[in-house]
């Protein structure tokens, strides 16, 4: 049995990162995504909660039929030196991770792991901070997203609330 | 759209809960499962982690067709005024809350949730409490639990773990 | 300048508690009264907030004209070597601690304060647990506390959650 | 019955604060004010404690005769999803928030709270940034501060903490 | 190279206690002390903090002539599933555990470590708990501990300590 | 009895820190060195965790036949009007503070301590962060360190860690 673990903060869900999960999704039985930073929100970088990314990538890949995977939100910790107990903690046995961060990768080889690229296409447009910028700047973020989060963005308000934040960023106390 | 949430602790999902969440899931567009006192393992009475949990209940209802639910692990706070908003950070929006306990269904409450009773089958037998008896005790577990958590157990050597830590609750420092 | 600091959790503020800040009040020039326990509630012997008993406290002393205090909440900490400096940080520098704890008055007489003993009137009937009790038992718990505590008990609904929440001590998971 | 709440970090409280207070408060039975970032002080942005703050509000004020208010501090948390309900807990109920920050806007907005802009005089010289730059360099900041601000200031002996914390900004590892 | 991990709470250090780390130390290059439930202190079961237990571990090794060790506060964590991270983190890379706590030997066996029983003589008398109850009692609790102990408990004033919190444990609120 | 207390971060342990040790001890009859932000590892400025940098000041004090001195991990609070409390519950008791952060200064000495300046020698080559950059550069580090610091380097295979790492901060998400 192969279980293989990717996290990302999905801040959203978008194209590129739905065309990684098919990808990798063939090589294993089943793909544990864990949604990194979940304790964050609200802010422009981490502008959706765990909640809300939870909703958005289950739609995405229902409308794509694919079922093979578990979803679990994974807090950050500042101490790095206990988090990949911490995410062992939260997610069914895995043999395999999944990531480009060589932080994320030094830690979970320090415990023993085996650690793969992930492949990714074209970072450069689909990108979570692209998708913000264009819905902060009323751009078409619409098309670099499957049509579920676009659903849910409209459910949550998501892009009122990224822009009411943005504007935080520039206030003065 | 109705989406409804019911938490247990589940340790471990027994015959019982697979019977409330099929009966619940008919009245709701998707069910929110949330995995309670996530964060606690390796005891008595919380032996298994939520990843292990979350295995086991995914395992089961996929063994039952079940698809439209959202699988969640929520930590236990101990300041329970802020413990909504911390459920309600990690899930997807939902109408109503299913609980038997009168401590959540006041804390679900004061915040405008509706609340409904679950409904359970024989709660004696099919009780978390009952299961680990009998593992601890060596007597016959399988017959209160879905094939699959069955499964799971073998996997993660869990009764093994339970039985050792047994032996903790009377050791004497 | 003479500041003194008394801790109390005031669940609720009761007629003993008036009686000792009256007493206490004229040898000081400020009473700081620190709300212990802040960050519990909705258990049946820490049934209300912070922001609700300080409520209920500011209702009842100004109803007695009296404004010479500092009200603030403070959590408990369960390391208790910290405590002495946490509890320094939230309040204005003071001279004396008024207590009857023993665990209180040491931690406070380690870090060199001066402490003295509170003086109670009739604790056996002017008691948050009487109190409490009566609550829930549905008997006169108005004769208990002065009219400002009762005032904001109507507001909060404060009976209403404590009889909610002692059926969930009944509650068997 | 109408509560305010307006949240600043006070740090110190200036005349630009109380001429804030002076007018909303003639709007409100009891404005409630939070003491900001609680649980931060020692640092050049953030000099003074929670209850040193606690003791320049609320002797400001008295000199003022201003009593229709609740104090209270109020710690940053990192999980914005959790903030409200944190405030919620640590204050008497409210009906709307004062606040010009975007974030603390969106924050209560979302969980069905009337928000206000905070009216501010002469933001540019009343700021705690301007006094606390004069603090370090040795300039008149007493002009901007309450008189009681100025003793509490003196009885902390808060200038040469600032003094002192500003040369670890230019610290070394 | 051979390093052993033991853990006590060493409340306080004993003689059984010296005794055995002279015997184990004997089958290691270097003994790994860790003073667990570092965090705790001020109460009847913890009464001394992890500095005041370091000071007397440290003097009583001394005085036998033992360096071959490293002394590491360990904290204890409710979450079991992170404590083996926990522990590896703050301690030099370890190969052999000892402990007799069925729930110590499971954690560390579930990461793969080997696990030995601890010799223990006489465990009736020689206790922490033996030592802490003759303290309270007025008994004679010197002949339990090394003369550096008792040495240290003068210095700390630690006799004091626990007997005036022994009545905090009579306190009714 | 003279203890005094010096705190740094020890990323890793090196020549200058050797070289205050020596001087300082001299005058103490035990110093005790707290090693600082001791939660934190696995980033470039922080890659050794607590453990590994315990292992690197025993070995190279062992290695100049220095005893007297205590060895303590002290994490980094961000709350700073508790951390003093902190190190004392963690620390034999002490009489005099050896820091150049004037932060560091600023908290002991309100807590009535007395504190006095570290010599340190030619801090510009002697630093942790000049031994980091060689490490990550590839350059010649060991001249840096005393030889028991390069030898825990090899065990914990550090130097390949930090480069790693050193990467990880060049990533885009």
């Amino acid at each position: 049995m192969i279980r293989a673990l990717v996290i990302g903060r999905f801040q959203p869900f978008h194209l590129g990162h739905l065309s990684m999960v098919k990808k990798v999704i063939e090589d294993c039985d089943k793909l544990i995504i864990g949604i990194g930073s979940a304790q964050f929100s609200h802010s422009t970088s981490n502008p959706f909660t765990a909640g809300e990314r939870h909703l958005m990538i289950s739609r995405s890949l229902e409308d794509e039929d694919i079922f093979d995977y578990y979803l679990i939100p994974i807090n950050d910790l500042s101490v790095y030196s206990e988090w990949v107990a911490h995410v062992e903690s939260l997610t069914p046995p895995f043999d395999t991770v999944l990531s480009n961060n060589p932080l994320t990768q030094r830690l979970f080889q320090e415990k023993g792991y085996s650690v793969r690229e992930v492949p990714f296409f074209n970072r450069k447009e689909y990108s979570g901070r692209e998708v913000r910028r264009r819905m902060i700047a009323g751009e078409n973020w619409q098309e670099l997203v499957p049509g579920g989060v676009a659903e849910v963005m409209d459910e949550i308000k998501g892009v009122e609330r990224i822009r009411q934040i943005a504007r935080a960023d520039r206030y003065v106390e």
